[in-house]
């Protein structure tokens, strides 16, 4: 993919603070600091204008709980078309860890999210917001 | 699990203004909506406090980019106590998407988080904070 | 104004939890906690919906900077049916803080922080939503 | 204040893409564009470090709820080093916006925003994260 390189201008100060913040946080370049801070700006783009996206639905529960997992298979087999796959992890005797890679409108996954996070015995459940990438360098 | 029920004296419009929202949500009953609440209150604390902690870092990049899915593995590697697993999707040609399952302490998990962000290439690195569900009911 | 009173169940050691985090942060009883956690949620929505809100835009700057007084002022004037008035802090001996104290519905409110962003040589702007309280108990 | 020249190396697309955001928001140049994300990650810094710091607190409440007035008044009191200036509004016959500039410590920002936040009637209380500007250009 080209490259372009430009210049900015900005106040000496500000980018000697930066630059200690970057290297505190062990950013390898300006470049990429700056680029990772344009590439997020962008992603809320895409979630706002409805472009398609991918994301992670992040749920906990206790298995144990009644008709518990029976439900939120249910929900997601009647929005599989936003799921990609599905990672369960059995945290302890009781509590499970499910992640749930999704890709879609951001109505879809909003409606499959809504959806989840209203079945009965829950613990957690929260979207992380991602990109499908293909509109982003 | 013990239940308890408490009562809670609000404003009679309050009450029913925050019925029609969580029915437009698709919330089955006022007890599960205000305990979610409850329970997202908690989830924060325990991220503050230092607790155990579980999470998802979801990871977008092109596989092509030389070296980088060399250097996202080896950081998986060096912190492999905080990961459980990680999910990998084909995301299109180019596109791929990762989403790594974490636990641990707060400051253990920031700092897997930190590094695999600070690798060159990446398109989106973001960090979906959650709970082991193990002191949370 | 008429106070409802119902009843919640959750799990005897959310509840036990929650009570010793509210305590913590001072809060006086259970039902205010559960309130204002309610009324958070119609707020987000009154913004979502486009009714009518209040808000509060911080700003700090140098007044030093050429012209950016005049131009923080002329876009406060082309926008001023959003604006209920201006707070105007001398922090220093260069930077000022200015709180502008905004009312509208969400798009002109949105459209006038856009406008204030834009200007060269603001150190900070955000935008903290508010609400009327005219829909909200 | 001195300014420094810098280039940035990113992908084309990318460049192109930000370009376009930013203009749409009506942000001038790119490098004011870059220069306020890079100052946004400061300003959180200085939160978390603990430096000096201002802010706005957004208040809404009816005056007419017995003893609000004076509670929030006596609380403010309390702690009036943190306080610059407070801006009241009258909303409408029964709401009222306050706004209460707010310069300190966070940890003391912190404990007047709980403290103003625990007091009973409020409908709204919200803490907008601002910077003195001292070290930020």
């Amino acid at each position: 993919m080209p490259i372009v390189r430009f210049s900015v201008s900005v106040d000496a100060d500000l980018a000697a603070k930066f630059d200690r913040k970057i290297k505190a946080d062990g950013c390898p370049t300006r470049s990429k600091a700056v680029a990772d801070l344009m590439r997020a700006v962008l992603v809320q783009t895409e979630w706002q204008r409805g472009s398609e996206v991918v994301g992670a639905i992040v749920l906990v529960y206790d298995h144990h709980k009644r008709e518990l997992l029976q439900r939120l298979t249910d929900v997601q087999h009647d929005c599989h078309e936003a799921i990609i796959s599905t990672q369960h992890i059995h945290l302890d005797h009781h509590n499970c860890l499910e992640i749930v890679a999704v890709r879609g409108r951001p109505p879809e996954i909003q409606n499959l999210f809504k959806r989840l996070k209203g079945v009965k015995g829950l613990k957690h459940c929260t979207l992380a917001a991602g990109t499908t990438g293909a509109h982003l360098p």
